[in-house]
């Protein structure tokens, strides 16, 4: 089984050209989109959703992304074998968020000191040993995933490389204060619902709240813990403490945006 | 085979998440989607869509639909036995268009009277015996689909209930008077087409047209009977009663919203 | 396996009832989505996506290709095999640019030469013999393309008719002249990247710079040849002239459109 993820969008034909390309190598190959909506060249957005949704496919999974600006320049192609799963992809920070220790990976059980990484040098794993200068998804990305989801090994694709030297995001941590957390907003979703860098595991057990945006906010459980209409703290399903609006849209309605501070206080 | 319907969206992980669920399960269901596009919260629209895509999947097919502000409060999950398919997800009234005798329902041959009912309150299936409590689509919803869709019986899932006690929406219905038929916009899809609440059988033979935004429509049969701009009345191709505008968009172009009066009328 | 492309958009249940359809007959086959984001009713984008996808499946691949407003009228349904593909669809254009020497068609060494045409008029192998007058996709070209990739032979499907008397879309081609090439943007895609009508095979081997929007733009090899936020001009994936901005927006930036010139100029 094979996903994939990108910033291409769904309008034009790049992701259906990629699956083309995956199923004239094996028809047969399963292909599942995690997301195509990534914003354009946002990595730190494509980091959050490999991370977050790695944890819930099947041992052996290859997970193709491809938001890769550098196509074509001096950025590597890569791919990692973790003990449970395989990623294949630019070397740009995508993957830099399962290479930390996140809930979810933590979730999954797997493990940093299990991974094998190599830089995708072998033409022969490519669709053509002339691989285009800017759709290196297509030439390269999708058909490694497909031929090690066809169980090439891993070290076929290219030479070892470091894990330690890997691209890593300049991704802002939460920090302990004496009174609470403070963190900031990582993603924002559809519902426009509010994620924060901090991990629900932090405020377990605890009477907590969120000061954001001028408010305070009381840490519930689920969305109907308050009034339709009514601003809550909850720890979301992926294991995060969000800000939310009950039925409604915090993004727009709190007027907070990726990266702004937020203030979680324990109750003493 | 199973479909999925939601408001989650395309921009997130959430649909993806619960694939992934799926597979784990069984790698080797598939899965088609309906729409993840539903308006954030619209049970009216996925209703709306449930009732229409039904007819046309194999028999026993799987249709798992989460649009579910409820979700981790009180509202029961449920699963639903049909004579040739199974409905599964909250129950609030996202169902009700299928278990009233819609125009799909009757051209389906399916009915009322074979239906079974479950509420989802055995673990075993779930993803896990904790569920979170603002994701049930992947803890609930989805696993429960897949072992459905695996062969395990309705009456494993959980306690038996009543159909009667099934949540309904308030949906307008259309009225038949002495000189035509009062209804009301139930759906606009993406090319801004109105869809009424009035079944196209009740115009079958007859001589019509729909007086709506101050218009007077003639009803044809395809859009190409009028000139490109021009407004249409025809029965679409679910069965209902819609405005349109060959080669345009009525909802834009004739300012008419969810909800609006139309009206047919026949001539003598 | 199928691919299907439409302008029905994804908030609709129009592309799943499809799916449904085919899995009605076979729930073995394969479905992949081109896209569902052609511009409603904008033939021209479809037949660009058709023949720029086209190479990049397996052989005997059946492509469902719906963006028909004529639906119901007078024009025909067809369906088409080339050497290496089928193609099923409404005779309006759609198709012509698979029918003329794109550069994807002589990469894949398809050829004019091979087709075989039929119009769809045998409702045996439609979903009903009287199929609605407005969803073509779902009751004819669904259910022939399922037929055709489950072996049914093209000429079953209805009766020969003459490839030549196939509806043609008056597409600007490009022009050479004395000092270079003038053509025009034919597509638009998600990154706001602009692509021409000039084959890059036309300025291989060059040196050459884009003039377009009061600018002269170098003519380079991929995106990061200049810095974030300069405009380039660069040979495409699919092979076409195209106009971008390194990590930026060309259609917003520089305030192009679908149909503007744009002029290649060789340097001597």
């Amino acid at each position: 089984m094979i996903t994939m993820l990108s910033d291409f969008g769904d309008r034009d034909i790049y992701v259906s050209v990629m699956k083309g390309v995956i199923s004239q190598i094996n028809p047969e190959l399963r292909v599942i989109d995690l997301t195509h909506q990534i914003p354009p060249q946002n990595i730190a957005a494509a980091r959050f959703c490999l991370m977050n949704a790695y944890p819930y496919f099947p041992d052996g999974t290859v997970h193709l992304a491809v938001v890769d600006p550098g196509v074509g320049g001096r950025r590597r192609a890569i791919a990692i074998e973790f003990a449970k799963g395989y990623l294949v992809g630019p070397d740009n920070g995508i993957f830099s968020g399962l290479l930390s220790q996140s809930p979810a990976m933590l979730q999954r059980g797997d493990s940093l000191r299990a991974i094998t990484v190599v830089e995708l040098t072998n033409p022969d794993y490519w669709r053509t040993a002339e691989p285009s200068r800017t759709f290196h998804g297509r030439d390269i990305f999708a058909p490694v995933a497909a031929h090690l989801a066809c169980g090439v090994p891993l070290t076929e694709l290219g030479n070892l490389i470091d894990s330690a030297a890997l691209v890593q995001l300049d991704i802002a941590e939460c920090i302990l204060t004496e009174t609470g957390i403070v963190g900031s907003i990582q993603y924002i979703d559809h519902f426009g619902n509010l994620v924060t860098n901090i991990p629900g595991s932090y405020i377990q057990g605890k009477t907590w709240c969120v000061k954001a945006a001028g408010l305070t906010i009381r840490g519930c459980e689920t969305y109907s813990d308050v009034k339709v209409g009514d601003a809550i703290a909850l720890v979301e399903s992926h294991g995060w403490v969000e800000i939310a609006i009950n039925s409604g849209n915090a993004q727009s309605q709190l007027h907070l945006k990726f990266g702004d501070t937020v203030e979680v206080a324990f109750e003493s």
